[in-house]
């Protein structure tokens, strides 16, 4: 198997999703994961440099995709009420089961995750705002809240339950019920 | 110096909480607090017992007192929008330096701390869900949202800033920027 070709690294990329989710982020290692793809260490390494930069390149990978989503979601045409009705649905799906079971531990073991989550967050936070405060254009929002405010409430909302939450279900519940309640609160 | 004696008490309480000011909870030991109230170590220990009993009395204390304020206020009989206008300052005014920049450290370090905050907390739920359903009840808060769902996204914005502020300041700020925001947004 040659190194490099994308093929083989789809592979090694589902092997660790697989392996994250079985075991966490601290309960596996190179040597499992290379026994998983039926490969050398030493391909493996090829392929992926350390643990570290395959599981930022997941992370990254996964937090991308699922920003992309809520971007296209936030600018898309449909009228901002009913964009807002959905939007906590939106929110909850951009987290799958990988990162909801996986996001405290990566944070805590690699710093550099961490750092690019903040910073990949930070262009997040630009176009959630960019969307409250068209609902305010639009007068469908009440005049007395800023949008970066709003923003402020949902991300702490967001945070809060990604740490305390103990499962996807409770996470999806809890948040459906508070997301739905702040966003129903704050339409005119 | 007698154990027991409430003065002397006071005095290890006292001199604790300095302590915890400049040292946080890891960086002193009942040595150090010995040699900060003049007393042996023994006498120490029949006062307080050791360490983390000293520190559970230390936080209930400060725990009790901090609800039993907002439970008083909340029970009021000024009138509701009133109240609610002022409930973010009476939140941030219930963390108090101390228990601010060593709240995190006492639930790591010692469990039945945070086992004990939370016993504490669910006490607290109670009397706020009775005053958002009196809120609700005099017709001041919109229909669609319920009394327990306005407690945790009050208590969901309180936990997050805890974690996420790196002083009072911007803890005052910052809970006050969305407090407010969310009280209003509530308000009919």
């Amino acid at each position: 198997m040659k190194s490099g070709n994308s093929h083989s690294k789809e592979l090694v990329f589902e092997k660790t999703e697989k392996l994250l989710l079985s075991y966490g982020v601290k309960g596996w290692n190179v040597n499992d994961l290379a026994k998983e793809c039926n490969m050398s260490k030493r391909t493996l390494y090829k392929i992926i440099g350390n643990k570290e930069d395959l599981l930022y390149e997941i992370s990254l990978n996964s937090i991308s995709k699922n920003i992309n989503n809520l971007k296209k979601y936030l600018e898309s045409n449909s009228p901002f009420p009913l964009l807002l009705q959905n939007l906590s649905d939106q929110i909850i799906n951009s987290f799958d089961k990988i990162t909801l079971s996986n996001i405290i531990a990566l944070r805590i073991e690699y710093p550099r995750i961490k750092e690019m989550g903040k910073s990949k967050e930070n262009s997040e936070k630009d176009f959630f705002i960019d969307f409250f405060q068209k609902g305010k254009n639009e007068n469908c929002i009440s005049d007395n809240v800023e949008a970066s405010t709003i923003h402020k409430i949902v991300h702490a909302l967001i945070e809060y339950h990604i740490y305390n939450c103990d499962n996807k279900t409770e996470f999806k519940n809890e948040m459906k019920e508070v997301l739905n309640a702040y966003f129903n609160g704050i339409l005119r």
